[in-house]
């Protein structure tokens, strides 16, 4: 029977550590590595280079991407939809959080595309993912198309909207929650997730399509429980969602989607160079296991 | 910085451990829990308490399956392949390993099922299932269309076709391969992967369905990649893959299917009881993410 050692982490970069990362009541993962980066702060970031995962990065203790399984999550952020909207339709995008550029990059490697805004609140994000992830950067790194401002996305909404701007597509690609604070207010303790916040990307992209990254329903279910609710209150009925696997994560990643229309069936031909998506896994995305309609989205399945 | 802390198991039953389960190298899942059960022999037996999954079996120190997701694995191994034929067309179905009663409680929800037979040569698993994870029995433990035989399957097998036997359906529910043997011969080390096991099977059910579990791509991307060349060889054109979601599998589980006709598209209006499984699953579980296309069935995507 195997029985895990540990050993205290020496601090600072070349150290050998082995590391658990808690996801679940006497449930976490162990990564052996060598630290390549550590810095603290409100949020504590460190890199660590693991034989499996290739680098992972982590925030208070909490893996936010891997270099070997990054492509699922952002692939499946972006492509499905941008690929449910006829050729041509997605000029500007907004991108709140998302400084590790995953997201962006999959955007821009549509030349329809004119303008891309990532609004993230962290200037050690994309500083750190462009020495240590160049793989996340766009093809062309200087794209001119590409503004990254180091702001609240929140903040930055409010302003959009009063300067009365609009975008085509609007992606949520922040941290989770935190759902301790969850179970008891039945409220996400994320400004990202909330009410006001989406009632202003409503105005932002009256016509457009607004996408969210809602955490892992098997170990997390509060998050998509309570943003499909305030996706009910302020999308009405145009919201859908969907899932990818995602084996960082532990499992399906919930996707929450404000489209105008029918975003099920892709409405292109032409997909650009992917490692994950394609149209088949498009259409496949939005079948959900008969216990996330039931328990969390509340559906007969 | 959570780092976990570890204490030596204690020997026996009510010892609170904490397990560490090898996935990849230098990358593990850590299990706290109270051990329920253990047992020596060449496959080491050991249940583990633990406050998320549940109850998790573990065969020398690999979990096999657990309480809180064991029904997603077992409701694609069976309904997918059944929903696949017509209403009534599956009367007798054997089951090779799965002396854990989890693929035999679905098989048994189908009045039309006259017989099902499982073959493991491990006498302890359905013992200590019925001890510790009843949920995992079928509805009715005493039905009389199930009869379980302590016995080898491969041996079984032989003798079936030698007596010119017919089944429906075949379902291979298995313990992995080692794939360390896998990458220095190129064959699976495991007698129910063999081709030699596959010729057989398809004299023994030369218009059924056979389905066999192929573990986890992303992890051990050799069990599909070999079992997927043997049924190659042995079934030509009529193979499909399809995939579920396991979160303690660490990711999208393959699924091998030799099937009679089009099995993506269920021909049943009526679906028994489930927690997984729903038709738009169904079609959905046949969409392969790109990077399982290219790299391990090598087909374009």
């Amino acid at each position: 029977m195997p029985i895990m050692e540990t050993s205290l982490p020496t601090e600072g970069p070349g150290a050998k550590i082995i590391l658990g990362e808690p996801v679940q009541k006497g449930y976490f993962y162990g990564y052996e590595g060598v630290v390549l980066h550590e810095e603290g702060g409100e949020q504590a970031i460190m890199i660590l280079e693991n034989p499996f995962w290739g680098r992972i990065f982590f925030i208070n203790g909490t893996a936010q991407f891997t270099s070997r399984d990054e492509f699922i999550y952002h692939e499946a952020l972006v492509h499905i939809p941008i690929q449910a909207f006829p050729e041509g339709r997605v000029r500007k995008v907004l991108i709140c959080g998302g400084g590790d550029y995953g997201a962006a990059r999959e955007v821009l490697k549509y030349p329809e595309v004119e303008k891309v805004l990532i609004a993230d609140i962290d200037p050690r994000v994309p500083r750190l993912v462009r020495q240590f992830f160049p793989a996340l950067l766009p093809q062309d790194p200087a794209d001119p198309r590409l503004e990254l401002l180091t702001v609240d996305a929140f903040a930055l909404v409010q302003e959009l909207v009063e300067k009365n701007e609009h975008f085509d597509l609007v992606i949520i690609d922040s941290t989770d929650p935190d759902i301790s604070l969850a179970e008891r207010t039945l409220e996400l303790s994320h400004s990202l997730f909330s009410e006001s916040f989406h009632r202003m990307l409503l105005q932002l992209a009256p016509e457009g399509a607004i996408v969210q990254q809602a955490a892992t329903p098997f170990t997390m279910k509060e998050i998509l429980e309570g943003s499909y609710r305030v996706f009910q209150r302020v999308y009405g009925k145009d919201i859908f969602c969907y899932r990818a696997s995602i084996p960082s994560f532990g499992g399906d990643n919930a996707y929450l989607l404000r489209f105008p229309g029918d975003p099920t069936q892709p409405r292109r031909t032409w997909i650009p160079e992917t490692l994950y998506y394609t149209h088949q896994i498009h259409r496949a995305s939005f079948a959900l296991p008969r216990f996330w309609l039931k328990e969390v989205l509340d559906k007969n399945g």
